[in-house]
């Protein structure tokens, strides 16, 4: 008798908790450990954003259930934040509050798509998109980016896929795993494409603030004549804001189908936990500045890892974006877990390795730069020109 | 061509919400609003309770990624809490925190079952439980629950439900709509007939701490032989710490069934959020006095409520247990739905219709009476004894 649903039972198990085992054997011995792992920011939230957190946590204001669709005050700064980046007509109702980004997912994934339907999605691919609609049921199949396009997916090949009954296409920029940022023509191209084939495109942008030129809009998809029948935006708070602990993100996208999310969360946990959102709302305003200020120090980190790579030959800096770079290890034969794996027990050096990240990822690996600062990056460059696997 | 998901598009609004808004029709007259809909605890969370959570949402040390399972706190204190109520050897690795009981809940479903395949719920049910599983596309059927039978299931009802192939059978005691509570003899015949079937047994006791008798273990299921196989437990700390806005709730299982969660919860949300697990881990041993002196105030509602009902023969009530009231309206004729609106809009009493809670529930109205205190409960005399509906 099967015991356990076989769609669960057959995904690994979440790889962060492996690759964070591997680093518990390392002994030191090279320097302390450089965690490339996690996308987690390497510096603390900014002191007001944990005063204002503290504060809604310990108010009798916001123990109680709250709107599923998310705090008003949280719908509308954040609605007026997209506004104002992308200058389209977005308003509170555009918003649905989340719990992290994964959710925003899983809730667009269920409000389009049920098992049996198909989803498009990049190879390589951020895993837990690819685990939650394999869960579901839901069948992917995979538009190859490959590293001679800078793993930018090419209109042509997804023109291809887009076949009838395509539900979606789901689409990470700036990229996990390689970081590559998709400029706003080739969005704008890929979106046409879906609308002519009646598919959804769904974008996850948890890595938006941290691209190198603060005054462009990212895309120019909200401002397309009934962009709402077509797209859908996923975001995070966790990043920007240094707090993927409190498990905030947001989905942008018309009411109609903000309304089916609703449904579908209701359902999921009633709504996002409510103090982080009272906060939350208070700092997308109030701290600006530090954001920006924390855009110009990733930047810096992505300058360092340019250079320490252009000293490293036989570590090829295959791409690089706003919080990740996507590295071609020097063992053409050797899969990049288990590269990754000696990596983080005998250089002290912890990333994840690409195969995480679909079929033909075995020569990479994701460095999440942004985790560590300047100086850290800079010790990688003894770490890994001294690295070699034992026996080889 | 068919834009959302048809199992989601499908799904009525989700009802709070509506019902809500009926109160916000009442215009004040037969005095202040008797809100008796969603089970929310008519008392504020214990100062301590919010100092924790202010003190712990301030904090850098939650503000990070957590563990998918839960805070190693959480669950050893809850594994103990649990441990201790049902003298059962349960430890941490039976622990998985969720956001919220409705999380639990959807985890577990899809812990053990997909799309097309099939979970027995009893009528009435709690309307979450169907519509998460409708949205899954996987199929309800349905244990009719008698007012004769006090609301109770029958076990042979149950065993001629249980066709080879059902996964589960999900029960919720003490119950919401219906208030009744399910005796420990009773349960063990169930759970018998499940594990004879190959099903689990899924039981939700959000409302156990409300039980009248503190002392007795609500069941002795943990305490079955190999219960890890055939047996799920859902709780919620929303009702019991008075903070549904900070979404937690936990499961109780096997180890094995722990492991196929936390791969469905790293897809979900990737874990709980942080800083109320830290406060609560607090509150599991430190508020339990508190916690008993709360279960005594809600018998003494009940008792209110039990009086209140004695003098009006017209409204019946049906049953009654830790947390809500089952009434029988006084119109044959008129469904619920429209007897639970006029009753807020005109009289200013907030309750649930029974419609809500499957078919055949036309003449019940669920009563959160947890929700009011013993005075206002009193209240309610006046306004039942002098409502009718307009025009008749």
């Amino acid at each position: 008798m099967p015991h356990f649903n076989p769609l669960v039972e057959k995904l690994s198990p979440p790889p962060v908790p492996s690759v964070l085992a591997w680093a518990k054997s390392y002994d030191g011995s090279r320097g302390p450990l450089i965690d490339l792992s996690q996308a987690v920011p390497g510096y603390p939230a900014h002191p007001d954003m944990l005063a204002w957190l503290g504060e809604a946590a310990a108010s009798t204001a916001y123990t109680g259930y709250g709107a599923i669709e998310g705090e008003a005050v949280l719908r509308e700064a954040y609605a007026e934040h997209v506004a104002g980046l992308y200058g389209a007509a977005i308003t509170a109702d555009n918003i649905h509050v989340t719990s992290g980004c994964n959710q925003a997912f899983i809730c667009t994934a269920m409000a389009i798509a049920s098992a049996g339907d198909t989803i498009l999605m990049t190879n390589p691919y951020y895993f837990n998109q690819e685990t939650t609609l394999s869960m579901l049921g839901i069948n992917v199949e995979l538009v190859p980016c490959d590293a001679g396009h800078g793993f930018l997916p090419e209109v042509d090949a997804i023109a291809a896929a887009l076949r009838p009954g395509i539900r979606a296409l789901a689409l990470v920029s700036p990229n996990n795993p390689t970081g590559a940022i998709y400029p706003p023509e080739l969005l704008s191209r890929i979106h046409q494409a879906c609308r002519t084939n009646g598919t959804w495109l769904i974008l996850d942008e948890t890595y938006r603030d941290f691209l190198p030129d603060a005054g462009a809009a990212p895309h120019g998809l909200l401002q397309t004549e009934g962009w709402q029948d077509s797209f859908i935006g996923l975001y995070s708070f966790s990043k920007s804001f240094c707090i993927p602990g409190h498990r905030l993100g947001a989905i942008t996208a018309g009411s109609a189908l903000v309304d089916q999310v609703t449904k579908i969360m209701d359902n999921l946990q009633i709504c996002a936990p409510r103090s982080a959102q009272a906060a939350v709302a208070k700092a997308i305003p109030a701290l600006a500045d530090w954001r920006l200020g924390n855009r110009a120090e990733i930047a810096t980190r992505a300058d360092a890892l340019r250079d320490v790579m252009s000293r490293l030959p036989q570590w090829k800096l295959q791409a690089i974006g706003a919080y990740f770079a996507y590295i071609r290890h020097p063992f053409p034969d050797i899969d990049s877990q288990f590269v990754a794996e000696k990596l983080a027990k005998l250089a002290g050096v912890v990333c994840l390795p690409g195969d995480y990240f679909g079929e033909g990822q075995e020569n990479y690996l994701r460095f999440a730069f942004a985790n560590a600062d300047a100086d850290t990056i800079r010790q990688l460059e003894e770490r890994l020109a001294g690295f070699n696997l034992p026996g080889l």
